[in-house]
């Protein structure tokens, strides 16, 4: 049963625009249209200005509000690799990706609700306070509007709402944690949790209850604004749609991360 | 003598911030100093996010006004290669690099005020209007109050003035034409003006006759807003401190670009 | 009724490697055991030391024949657009990429049997001499037994015989023609031949009688040594697979190129 | 006085080949002659193949023995930044790396000598046991006959030996040392040594001592076959003659590598 506490209304949110000239990557047709928000990456670890531009189409179509995926600049590890920046390094980074990005939605008449860092960044910027200031510094100095998504409970919360940064947190639906709140690297047994209806009563029970289970039965105290399917897993679009109906049938609603009352 | 229609001030600029990572490119300490306006490249032909802040920051302590020196992405060919692009990916890329640039100019504080097409998309975007038209909409699109510089007479000022963009005509004081109005090769012996006293009377008399010698003897009919100093013509800084002497002495006034009385 | 001339072993190849980091392409696993040669892309338009690899690998497995497939040094634009590079350019770059896939391919004990060009480099050194010759040169400069793969009847064909290389000249199974010997453009109506029935029936006339119908009618004079089948074109196992079939059945066996008697 | 363990003959060396495209690095036209083996990049962290045709055949002329000098394939980061590479892609970009160097090596009739990893490559492969017999695999893999340069006393040689190739031990003379034997970070005052007198009587005292003060005054015990002059630092061709003048009157042979009694 839900608690007083219950959430009763989550943003939705997949990556998007991680294509690379003649590669693809991702169903972004098919997965774009069941979110409230997308991440679009920004050319650095994948991406490139047309499939910006088609991304951000995409996206408006649907009317699915819009964020930017910075990552790491490195292509062939498709920004899944640390490069070992210092803090200056990933503000400038950060920075020229989010304006890179904003640009190509000035072209087609969207504006930019958020900023969620990719892959080694969106790692390395939530545990690590000095790379989470400065992505908070590069968000802040181009737009103090946008909110900074990253994991539920992780330095970077801290770090940006001390800096004036709206945050959203977030929890993932078809991954599993361990009981520091860290995803399971995908090497992991538990890594996926690819089961659609599995995901999608995972997803309801965490915002009614605000625990999630970690795999070794530790119960994780997470309050997410968001919930983020991953758009590489397989059968993603299966996932979002059985976790829209689960939220549906809770009496869940969802809304982009710019519309919740935070 | 200077004819009634002689100019009576004119912008001064070159290229900066073409270093990329570890390689240095031009004496910009030693340029930026003494120009009006100057042109940064935007992390497709050159540059990259440290180098865009910090050439940003040096134009900032020397009150020289900044815009966006836009190439096609080629780093191993410095963008003097035509990359066979149709128009909207000259387009797209134009506008991504636009909002790079502007990302990290907010950063530090500062005001883009302007968009120089780099070497192969300088020439291109000047005579195929196509091409033209395409930087034009990028330009627009991101901020129409920026001013389009190209080559004196080129396609692309007929292109930008139809399109309501401000446009500054621009002639190269180091460099012989050709009778058409177009750079010599590189290759051609008359191709460099390297003597600085002859670089500076050059800029003089053209500035008060509006006519300039090709090569061949033809006289073009030029009336430019802006000189431009090549950053990487060997004695750049020499160059401009002899036109700067030269136009003082003539009464001729530098003034960046969008001070200009157009 | 199969003229005298009538061609009575062949090699079928395609392109393969293709794949860069976490972006795959093409099915390689399902493409290469049906090939008697393979052309494995060598880290410039796509491909990457790991991938090289692991589709020399695959090659080795299914005892299919390997060859260097370079190109352009162009990700973004998978080598498909002309860079404008002068002879002794593309010369240096097919030499790194002939060294850097035989380094690979000695790493797992194979041996390099044939080049064949990508994409844009396909086209220009097929139909400019000067770029032919810089084919060749590296070619030859890196080890002379290679055979040099291009589209019948091309003047690299001519090019690179007179300077002592053995070539293959090579006709495509799934592609329509125009009436000069050229592929046509993907844009074109009779560009994809898609029925693999069709495709494999104008392999067995063509090798029976020495002539393809171009999409006018023209009738062409070919004698192709190699047959390909696009990697991406949709179906192109089913095609292959007709196309072994329609071979059987006619009495050609199949054969790698550098078996073939010249 | 000299030790009856005293070395009678060294390899003098460095880096080369490090420009990329239109920007340069390094003064190899001054270098190269001074040495007795030189390390080129190899199209990763720095050159490209013009480059490395350019720089062998200024070796070829000077009759300096030829190596490959791989690194991660990190142009922004000049190979300085490790990249978190598992063995199996440190292997293979080496391998490939040494492909693409020894093709161009063909094709102007040099032969390649020795492998000497550079920068973040150079540290992680000396100190990770893993990482260094993933580059031996490589070189192995590659020519049997090649000497692989790495740190004097490090892991590496270890392993290098034991898996049967050749190694020559490296000293530096510019740079400062720590009492682990390890180059003392670039922000430390102490890390590079910029007089040509104090590097040249460092060279020979350490070559007629087999030990080298580390900048805390502990002494190591180093007995190397080659060292090293940094070709970035500045005066790196005044260090090398300096150095010249001081082994020879010290009656210290210089003979490149791999003509050196190991």
């Amino acid at each position: 049963m839900a608690s007083e506490n219950a959430i009763r209304e989550i943003d939705l949110n997949c990556d998007a625009g991680e294509s690379f000239g003649h590669w693809p990557m991702g169903d972004d047709a098919a997965l774009i249209p069941l979110m409230t928000s997308v991440n679009i990456a920004c050319g650095a670890h994948a991406g490139d200005p047309l499939v910006m531009r088609r991304t951000l189409l995409l996206a408006k179509e649907h009317h699915v509000a819009v964020g930017a995926h910075p990552g790491y600049p490195d292509l062939h590890g498709f920004g899944r690799r640390v490069i070992p920046f210092p803090a200056d390094e990933v503000e400038a980074w950060t920075l020229a990706q989010l304006g890179a990005l904003d640009a190509m939605a000035r072209g087609v008449g969207v504006v930019l609700r958020h900023v969620k860092p990719h892959g080694a960044l969106y790692n390395t910027a939530a545990d690590d306070e000095t790379l989470a200031a400065a992505v908070v510094r590069a968000t802040r100095a181009f737009n103090p509007d946008l909110t900074l998504v990253t994991r539920a409970g992780s330095r970077m919360v801290t770090v940006a709402r001390e800096e004036g940064l709206r945050v959203a947190e977030e929890a993932f639906i078809d991954r599993g944690y361990d009981s520091a709140g860290r995803l399971l690297p995908r090497s992991h047994p538990s890594a996926l949790v690819s089961d659609p209806q599995v995901a999608a009563e995972r997803a309801v029970a965490l915002l009614q209850t605000g625990t999630l289970a970690a795999a070794d039965g530790a119960l994780l105290r997470i309050h997410p604004q968001t919930l983020c399917v991953h758009s590489d897993t397989s059968g993603a679009a299966t996932i979002a749609l059985a976790a829209r109906a689960a939220l549906n049938t809770a009496g869940i609603a969802l809304r982009p991360l710019y519309q919740l009352a935070h």
